[in-house]
């Protein structure tokens, strides 16, 4: 099964990046303003994109300043069942986020396009933990047709 | 084998993506400055990034406003025999780039560095054929300590 792999270094410590992907304001911050839920473990984030809708994240794993993993539950039919994970390690005074989107049934094109626009949300987080201001949805960049 | 896929859409015609894509100028423009060779159906186009080295692409493909791709003949060795392309559709005023990057032996690291430093390149370009002005090496945005 295709996945999405990226990889992001930013020069703070593992503990705000951290904060920032196990915080309702942390996520709030850099991926979309609308998002509500608990964000402990077993818990279930809902992060919405107005009219483009959102998805429901249950909590599966939290390891501090090491990794986080969410199951999706609930959004669009070809993210359901999809996992989301990100692997912190220190490495020449970076902290740097492996990033994958695991469990895709077929590489379709609204896959590619999640591709570009986790990149583009992973250096919104890199902004935000480095300069303290992200670029979350509504204020995110657009990539194409589909935003 | 894993792939690398993108998806975004500039407001321009296809001519102009197209041109990005299949000239020495246009390519300089937004993937790296230091772009030499022959960028016509069998010629071998020399991309370099400096001290980080680069990629020799053979031109595998061109047809005119719908398809690039291109073949690693020389760089790392993760990239040697990977193929690259570029696939362009009109889409509600749109110019659509569907990108991949196939042929991966292993998901990497390097892979997922890749993968991100391809979207912010992608957004280069797409930045070059609206405003007439991309961020090519030495110029690119820096995603890591791996630049």
């Amino acid at each position: 099964m295709p996945d999405i792999l990226h990889r992001i270094g930013t020069t703070t410590t593992p503990d705000k990046v951290y904060d920032a992907l196990t915080t309702v304001d942390g996520l709030a911050a850099w991926w979309t303003a609308d998002t509500h839920g608990d964000a402990a473990p077993g818990g279930t984030i809902r992060f919405r994109f107005g009219d483009a809708g959102g998805f429901d994240m249950k909590v599966v794993d939290q390891r501090p300043n090491e990794r986080v993993a969410w199951e999706v539950t609930d959004g669009p039919e070809e993210w359901i069942g999809t996992h989301v994970s990100f692997d912190l390690a220190q490495e020449d005074g970076y902290t740097i986020v492996l990033f994958k989107h695991e469990g895709w049934r077929e590489p379709v094109d609204f896959m590619s396009h999640c591709s570009t626009k986790w990149a583009t949300f992973l250096m919104s987080m890199k902004q935000l933990v480095e300069t303290g201001a992200g670029a979350p949805h509504p204020e995110d960049v657009q990539i194409s047709n589909w935003h």
